[in-house]
């Protein structure tokens, strides 16, 4: 009976393998010979399961999305039954920011792809209405006369905010204080 | 008479060549080869003057920041004398938002340097100390009661807004309308 290759174990291999290569050694170390290293695998089994960098990159920042997502739900489904939209909104950004060793893992890689995404737009179409979707939601939950341009302003600090985490400039105590700061102007 | 050797120029040659590697093909193209390649030397001559990748880096995030200072200068003196406190951050920081084609390639030069710097903290030991003075001077053009929470947030709103334009998720317009409607929040 030939041997059935588990494909998808395959595939999650070599996604952790590029996961770890591109957490830690960053964006350049992100190619087919040094995932297939780290995954313990051929270059051409890497190519069989991800033939460009573009797809690499990508398929990283969907693990990356997945997992906020993840982290949000969590975080959310332990606030109970209707929490205050500003409750609602800290506790979204806060699970979004790198604020761990786990959470700082993602954010270098959502950093390197942010980066590498900037010199080849066609690499991040989903991007875009990503953000407009984010913009959209947290508009519904503002106070604010100008709720879509305050919320689009409130996910650039998120943003910055992990940025100056990752960078060393802002500890986690620091960035959690410039959040209440920004939620205290944005709720009155 | 032997011939002499202009180091400065050869420096600003290599520097101009990184820099346009760096704006063009991002971070990981920023090599000794590539760099060689488009200032038309030898990679030894790249080596000479740069000796590592840390020190390429550095020197390129030292130009941007340069540019970008000669930026502030020259929109704040535009503005006359004594400018409200209101107009001249709003002055500096779209002096510092990567709104046009110059100012996007600086802005991926800087967007490359910071997921650099995020998996090499070493890379980057000025950071920390140059985010702080500025969040301190901020400080002091702000009325609100956490002048310096609220400094920190504008820079990260700031640093937010310069990864969207650059990703293409916000327009120049949107990003200033952003900008402004978070400077109504805090000049209230």
């Amino acid at each position: 009976m030939p041997k059935k290759v588990d494909h998808q174990a395959r595939r999650t291999l070599i996604a952790n393998a590029l996961m770890r290569v591109a957490a830690e050694q960053g964006l350049e170390a992100v190619s087919l010979r040094h995932v297939a290293a780290e995954a313990g695998v051929s270059a051409g089994m890497v190519q069989h399961y991800f033939r460009t960098k573009d797809e690499m990159m990508t398929f990283a920042l969907d693990v990356v999305r997945e997992r906020g997502q993840a982290r949000i739900t969590e975080a959310v489904g332990r606030l109970g039954p209707d929490p205050s939209p500003r409750l609602l909104l800290r506790t979204m950004i806060a699970a979004l920011l790198p604020l761990d060793d786990r959470t700082r893992d993602d954010g270098r890689v959502a950093l390197a792809f942010l980066a590498y995404a900037a010199v080849r737009p066609a690499a991040a179409p989903g991007l875009r209405d990503d953000t407009a979707q984010l913009v959209e939601f947290i508009a519904t939950l503002l106070p604010t006369r100008d709720a879509k341009p305050a919320a689009a302003g409130l996910l650039a600090l998120m943003e910055g905010l992990g940025i100056y985490l990752l960078g060393g400039q802002y500890t986690p105590e620091q960035a959690l204080t410039v959040l209440d700061t920004h939620l205290d102007l944005l709720f009155g």
